[in-house]
Parts: structure tokens; sequence; C-alpha cells
């Protein structure tokens, strides 16, 4: 594997830490979003009761977005360092993720306020960006094999298949963004599906000794 | 302990950074409620006076989520690695202490401008969903203990006497969400004294040799 | 130095990465008090020449928090371990670093539209939160040296000096809070000049062999 | 190099951890700014539509902000120690860093409710803003090489040589601070190129044995 004179690959610890910190604010910031604006006295239940879009949509998101973390997680145990590009396409990826209380949002305004066409719209941006941040994901992952960043021995045909892996939940995603005019409940369902689906532990990809 | 083929648990320091930024972050964002929105010029002071309710409901979730964190600091010196369930365990717990500012909220803004029975209701969400972040709390411990996850060489008696220690606080928690209906300054006496109770020391689980 | 049974003290690493979170979070929010929410168009310039005490006073802010980060770096190079006590002090800091956002916007407000006795009142409120996380942060030192929670070999002339070299930071700030209501830039100055002072580096503490 | 009776220098891990901390706060703050905030039954899909310059914006930020991380990232791998005055060098970078949702969110709103004069104004302070953290970022590096607290046996030659470019750099944000007055479009033009620029990676400064 060539790589051009230029900066070294670095150990991937600090990657990771700016990594978590974008996951750790985009899912605590979700929460915002949770408020009563107003209520009249002795209504705050009322109140209360009228924001189960707002906490629905919270609890959703954060069981995602922390999948998606620690699935995150996972992925940089087996990458080893990182070249300026992987910097790059883990950026975009944090760019979705950071982004997502803003179709978050829209899902429970479009419960709270829309028509069946704005839930349908909001939840199909949501899937997609989900899938947008999903192709960075993939990025990552086949960029770090395909130039060597991966950390020694691990087995060639378990990483492709990790690969395979990975690309099949981002399809799912854009399926989902595809869905949500046709269906609600389905779309959510793959999204929410995917989260629990990964709670199904990767492979360990390094080989029987 | 059998554990199916999957990936191996990996040292829990990325969690608890992990875990870190979201205390860190969660507990920062209180501070956004407590805000002057208008005044009358020559009289800030009293708008000052009136964020009593939000200045006092930041000063108890913070000393209450500042303790939390404390203790899962103590709790994940003694949690050597990570699974991927223990991670959605913590990620569960997060998202109860992400919230918090939500119900913190809701208490300062019932105190302002609500009745005795919003106050009551205000306060018995702010405790109960301090017992469902305890829930998960408890069960990241008993997990942990049960998939062999601890650091080698503990008590096993201690351990699970720390097990009911723990319990016990997540009880207290959800006795103070169903006394709120009754006493509101009992029941914020009961959250907080669980969060000076805790000043006193975890027991070292680590057999005297 | 008797300690009771109970946990050890640990390496203080980690709550060292949870104030720097506590850090980062406050001083990054203060940015968002920073912000046009409406003008005539054409009159951009107009609007953004108004911000003036926004922009002031989150400059200033931030050189303030981000030399006390600084000095509570240098104190915890010197700190080898920390016990339930210590967190719970510096925790009481971070409570008041969070908060400084909400005198910092006071001051910004009354410069806007307040009286020059609302101006006064804002300013001394925000010398008298750093005060008050001043007496925690001093707090934090003391009782790191008395409990022997230093690194070893320190020069315990030097500690006592260190300790009342924290001390006298302190009471400038107290006597800012005082000395607002007599002259708002002599306060301002005060405040400044304590973070512009303790830009000359702490002693060495360890003493020469 | 002679350095006067003081604190040693010490690792630079832990400014790196908070520089990190405010990067990826500053960057997720920014999504903030994406949101609908009010829209008739049935027209969410006009109501996101209209937020395009918001999410140009956004997408824009990340990629700057995100490409300075990495580049901050790169930099660091070649200091081993901060003094004091480092310290603030730095803080003074982030301060711009974690003020860049500001100027972005005047572009925004330029672009939405501005004329073509508000746009021009709002791009010249954004990449003002840009120029002064790059000031900063300019003089972390110059004062880390004349004070010795590079890495050992770097080569002086490339270290200059990265000086320049990083002088370079800066002089752009500069240039395009005035351009905006005359063409919009080349001064986010020259932001963003930088950006992309940089993702040549830097030159390994190590020489080779």
């Amino acid at each position: 594997m060539a790589r051009v004179a230029g900066a070294p690959p670095r150990p991937a610890e600090r990657l990771e830490g700016f990594s978590d910190a974008v996951f750790a604010i985009a899912i605590t910031l979700l929460a915002l979003d949770v408020r009563v604006v107003g209520f009249r006295p002795g209504h705050l239940g009322a109140a209360v009761g009228h924001l189960w879009p707002q906490l629905l949509a919270y609890a959703a998101t954060f069981l995602i977005v922390g999948q998606v973390w620690a699935s995150h997680h996972g992925m940089f145990r087996w990458i080893d360092r990182a070249d300026h590009v992987l910097l790059l396409l883990d950026v975009g990826m944090l760019g979705c993720i950071a982004l997502q209380p803003f179709p978050t949002s829209l899902v429970a305004t479009a419960l709270s306020r829309g028509t069946a066409r704005d839930v349908a719209l909001a939840v199909s941006l949501y899937s997609g960006l989900l899938f947008v941040g999903g192709v960075f994901y993939n990025g990552v992952w086949r960029y770090a094999a395909r130039r060597g960043l991966l950390v020694d021995g691990l087995d060639p045909g378990r990483v492709r298949w990790q690969a395979r892996r990975y690309g099949i939940g981002v399809l799912v995603y854009l399926v989902a963004a595809a869905v949500a005019f046709v269906s609600v409940p389905v779309a959510i369902g793959l999204d929410l599906a995917l989260a629990v689906g990964y709670l199904i532990p990767s492979p360990n990809l390094r080989p029987r000794d």
C-alpha cells in the first residue's frame, strides 16, 4: 500500500474523542426541544401531555444516535490510524449526526400541528439524513480498509463482510426514506429495527489463532 | 461465564469519556434556563429576584446530577470492560440524565406561575425521571456483575452489597415521585438527601490481601 | 494522614476530563448570546453594531473563563488523586462556571437597555459569581493539600504560598463585586486584571533536587 | 532556549482535549440555527425549502470548522508541551471558533431577508472572524516553534515552511473579507477553497533518517 509523501497516519484516538464529543452534544441537545412553553395555571399536566410527540421523537432519536455511537465505537476498535481523508469522512458523518436534531424536531412538530403529508415528509427527511450520514459512515470503513488503516492481522473476508453489513444498514435508511410516503409507521419501524438489530454484536474481525 | 461468539468486551474507557461528556453537557445546559427575558430599566434587581425558582432548581439539579456523575465515576472504577448491552444500558441512563433539564424547568416554571398541584406534578416528574435513570443505572451494575465485566478479584459479597445500595437509591426516587403529591418539601428533601447521602464514600470492593 | 475505610482516592484524570468538558461547554454557550434577532433590510451593519455590549461581554468572559481553565489545568498538575469530597468541591466550582453565562448576559443586557444602577448590579453579580466559584476553587486546593492528595514531593512552603496566591485572587473578585456600585470600570478592570495577572506563570512547586 | 523560572511546560494532551471539546461544541451548536419556527399545516415542505440558506451555511461552516479542527489536530502532533502563553493563544483561537456560529447565522439571515449589501457585510464578517482566528492559530505555531515546545528532532526548514503555509492560509481569509464587498461568490469560494486545499496533507516535519 503506497502512500504519497505526506503526514503519516496518526493514532485514531483523538478522532474518537472528537467524534464522541459530537455524538454526546448532538444527543444532549435533542432534549432542548422537549419543553413546555406556556400553560394555564393548574393545567401543567395537560401541557406535558401534549409533548408526547417531542418525548417520542426524543426517545427514538436518542436510541438511534446512541446505537450509531456504539456502532462507531465498535468500528473504531478496528481502525488503528487516521489520515486526513479519513478525518474528513468522519467529519462528514458527524455533520449529519449533529444535524439530526433538526429532522427530529420536524417530526415532532409535524405530529403536533401538521397534516399526514407533513408527517410523511418529516419522517422521510429524518430517514434521509440517517442515510446520508450512513454513506459517510460506510465511506470511513471502506476507505480505512482500502488504505490499510485497520489494525494489523484482521481477516480480510470478515472485513469485507463487515462492509456489506454496514452497506445493508444504510440501504435500510434509504428504503425508509421512500416508504415514509406510503406508511409512516413502517418507515419509523425500519429506522428503529436497525437500531435494535445492531444490538446483535458485530463479529470478531480478528481471526482465531 | 460463557460468552457467545461476538465482539470481545472492550476496555470501558471510551464509554466513560462519552458518559462524562453527556453529564457535562446536560449539567451545563441547565444554566440556559436561568435568564432574564425582559425587565423595566432600573429594575434589573427585581427581575433577577424573580428568578429564585430557576436558581434554586439549577443549584439542586447541578448537585444531584453532579453526585450521579461522581457515583458513576466511582462505579466505573470497578467496571473493566463493556459489551454492547452494557453500552446500551449506559446510553439509556444518559438519555434520562440528558432529559433532566426538562423536569427541572417544569419545577421552576410551576414554582413561578403554577398552582400547588402543578408544583406537585412537576416535582413528581422530576423524581420520576431520576427513578427511571436509576433503573438503568442499577442495570449497568447488575449486568456487569452477572456478565463478568468487573475488574478481577472483587469480593462477591461486597459487589452484591453495592447492588443493594444502588437499589435503595433508586427506590428513594420512586418514593419521592409518589410523596410529591402529599408534600413537595419532603419529596425534594428525599432527592437531595440521596445526593448528600452518597457523599459517604462507597466501600472498597477489593478485598484486603 | 488517616483515611477512614472507603473508596481509595483515584487518579484525578477523569475529573480533569469532566472539568474540561464543562469549561469548554460553558465557554462555547457564551456565544449563543451574540445574535441579531431582527434587522431592517439594508441595515444589517447597524444591527451588528448594536451588539457591542454582547461582543464585549463575550470577549471578556471568554478570556476570564479561559484563564480559570488554564489555571485549573495548572493546579491539577499537582493533584494526583481525587476523593469524593474533592469531586464535589470541583463540581461546585463547575456549577459556578457553567452559570457564568447568566451574569454575562445580564451585563450585556444592562449595557444595552438598562440604567447605570442596572449595570452596576449586573457587574456586581458577575464578579460575585466569580467570587463564589473562586471559594470552591480555593477549597479544592486547600482540601487536596490537607488530605495528602497532591503529587508526592512538593515543597510544603510553596504549596502554602500557592494557597495564599489563590486566596488573593478570590478576594479581588469580592472587592470587584463591592466596587461595582462605586465604579463599574474599576470593577471590570479588577476582574480582567486578575485574568491577565495569572498570565504570570505559577511557580514550580516541586523543589529543585 | 532559556526559560525563566516558572511552571515547567506540560504535555499538550489536555490542551488538545479541551480544544477538541470546543471545536465539537461549536460545530454542533451550528445546527441549532437550522429549524422551522412555524409553518402552515400541509406546507412543511415549503417551510423546509426556505431553510436553504441555513442549510448551506451549516454545511459550509461545518466543513470549514471541521477542516480547522483536522488541521489543528495535525499541528498538535508536532507540539509536545504547552506553557501558559501557548494555552492563551489557543484559547484566543478557540474564542473565534466558538463565535463562528454568529457570522454563520448572519450570512444565513442576510441571504433570507437582507439586501445584497447585507449579504456582502455578513460574508465579510464571516471571513474576517476566520482571519482573526487564523492569526491566533499562526501565533500558536510560531510561538511553539520559537519557545522550543515542539517535539524533538524536527527539521527547522520544514517548521518554517509550515509557518509560511499557515500564514498564507490566514491571508486568504483576509482577502476574502475584503473581496466580499466586490463579489460574494468569490469570497465564499476562497473560504471553501482553503478548506479543500488543506485536504492536501501537511508535509512530514520529521526529517528522514
